[in-house]
């Protein structure tokens, strides 16, 4: 007998970049298309050590199903981490954890969306979000992005034409285009998007990995006062492999948030929440975090001084303060995915933009990974890339 | 402003069992409410060998992000367990490892549910497929369950009179009711849905806990041929916090599964996949099972034989051979709801039936955990309840 799916699945594809990342998987070939944070700087010993701790003080607690809101003490962290690092006000009974950041992005679809319902994203967006809210039949509309965030003016606009449920943004060292929100533009973000009836979700798994420059604070609390909701992560600053993130939201959301988590997967690993919370007050995440900024600043460095050597003059690329990805914009009319196919031949990898698009364009641009590559590779991998640029646009 | 959720939440409320736990944490209540494994036997000190085993020998890789399907080796295990204890054949890649089998639900109402869609789910039913169907907005049909499974005759007539997208079943120690369906019952529930355009859904996370009697093959690939999918669980035979559950289906399903499972956490925990991988590869989960089939097993006896001498005759209780329930049933017109208030005063507590009919009858039952109590509290429990039941009756 034929089974047939929900109209939902109609529209959703297998993730264009796992696909890819098959592509790449031959070790011949330098990629900088994945978005891995740098396993060699997960703090294993530390993690182990946690790991021990846990298991021989509270053993059967930390193995037996737990509340759906997440293990108290994790949550308080986090809210004393935020008043510490960002200078804002979070509860802990206003923080939800998931299993990861992307469960946030499958909670808000849960909780906010009609089939049909209007989702602003950012020009180029981020694709798990991309994702998420498309099995809940979201339609995407989006703003650009310039070097210091979203085009106000653009923003205005599509809020006046549009009824708008949800605005998601990822202020810090965005994926893919490695662009931060400046904090006239996170005041901007805020004035336009006050009195209005839409939810603000920013996102934020990158914002600690600052290399240079100075922190800002967010929009949500920093800047805006209501709907606003925040997510968070462990996958960049300690390991993704745990699956931890959370997200902050005020009650009644949180309430129903609550709600959609039970029936999504009842709470997340009870041993994973702590083993992350030992870990954390056992060691310094701030010195492990110091040690992450440093290598990937490093790499970073080594990209862009590679690509400046390299790369064609008429090739633009951002220079991102920190994070994992520059951003890289090829002369009008040029197709990065045709591009790929030269560079592959050539042995190295990237992420063609277009799946970042949701509106069909951004054909002639591509992201690049910097933290899980040496800097030998990356210079080889920058080179023979320019190399594939320079044939491609001889051609 | 008021925020506005989405339809689907309307009608999703946080679990009334969730509830009740709260009202049950005053200690000098002895509680049947709880669903949980006993964790004096969760494998704590094997289970943090494996775990300091997997940061030694891979622990980067334990860390990193994984693929959505799940840890290969992990998916070959359960495969080869099918065949060894339950006769099946199962490929590794018809398996797709999960965050707790709860977001097999999570997953199945993506993949299959338009709103509105016919769920057929057993009289009395899981809660926790009640909610996550609930979100997808399923119409819930119901049929009865007897002492040895569904009534046959009742199933092929809500399957010839409505249009079902999914029937979903708990085989072995079912939650609430305790009850198995017999190999008869298996058959005749395969020949019934042999041949109709519907998705049967086994869930099995008790199945393992068998105290007494045969072992019966699953319906799905034991008895069906077509359109079954089967779920699994290592929270009841080894521990719930890690939360890793599982899904057999066949490939087709299991393609649109990895990308309803993409959107809603990427994977599931690198680090948790690999420590249970360990454990069961070093360790017998054989030997591991043996013990809590013989600690539940005489709880289950104490509860039964308590039963017998302080609950009055007229009072029903099933007899299940294994799992961690059993299912109550007052005389008809009474209210297990009204029952529980008298019990609490009693410091003794159940959950009331109700919440496990769709259809709003089952008010004169409830249900009573055996798992998570001793055998000294079990009786005491029992004798107490008894006595409220007796004063019940009475008034």
């Amino acid at each position: 007998m034929p089974v047939k799916f929900a109209d939902r699945m109609a529209t959703v594809h297998r993730s264009f970049i796992r696909e890819i990342l098959k592509v790449t998987e031959d070790p011949s070939i330098i990629s900088f298309a994945g978005g891995l944070p740098n396993p060699e700087l997960f703090p294993v010993s530390d993690l182990e050590a946690a790991a021990v701790k846990v298991m021989e003080e509270t053993g059967p607690q930390s193995m037996q199903y737990s509340t759906t809101e997440g293990f108290q003490p994790l949550r308080q962290y986090i809210a004393d981490r935020y008043k510490e690092k960002k200078g804002i006000d979070v509860d802990a009974d206003e923080i939800l954890i998931t299993s990861g950041s992307q469960q946030c992005l499958d909670l808000l679809g849960k909780v906010f969306l009609n089939a049909g319902d209007n989702v602003l994203i950012e020009r180029p967006g981020y694709l798990g979000a991309i994702q998420s809210f498309s099995i809940f039949q979201a339609n995407f509309l989006t703003v650009g992005l310039e070097n210091d965030g979203p085009d106000l003016s653009e923003l205005e606009k599509v809020l006046d034409e549009n009824e708008i449920k949800m605005f998601y943004a990822v202020t810090n060292f965005q994926n893919p285009s490695g662009l931060t929100y400046s904090p006239e533009k996170r005041k901007g973000v805020a004035e336009i998007l006050s009195g209005r009836d839409i939810i603000f979700v920013e996102d934020d798994p990158y914002g600690e990995l600052r290399f240079m420059g100075d922190f800002h604070k967010p929009v949500v609390r920093g800047f805006l006062e209501e709907n606003g909701i925040l997510l968070g992560s462990f996958s960049k600053v300690a390991a993704p492999g745990f699956r931890l993130g959370w997200m902050v939201c005020p009650g009644d959301i949180r309430d129903k948030m609550i709600i959609a988590k039970q029936a999504s997967d009842l709470h997340t690993s009870t041993f994973a929440q702590r083993v992350i919370h030992r870990y954390v007050t056992d060691f310094s995440l701030d010195d492990h975090i110091e040690k992450i900024r440093e290598r990937y600043g490093n790499q970073r460095e080594v990209m862009v001084k590679s690509i400046e050597e390299y790369f064609p003059a008429e090739v633009k690329v951002t220079r991102p303060e920190g994070g994992m990805f520059l951003w890289v914009t090829l002369p009008e009319g040029m197709s990065s995915m045709d591009l790929f196919d030269e560079a592959i031949k050539n042995k190295v990898a990237f992420v063609p933009g277009r799946p970042f698009y949701v509106d069909g364009t951004g054909e002639n641009t591509f992201r690049l990974n910097f933290s899980n590559s040496d800097e030998a590779r990356i210079v080889e991998g920058i080179k023979r890339l320019g190399a594939g640029i320079k044939d491609f646009l001889a051609n």
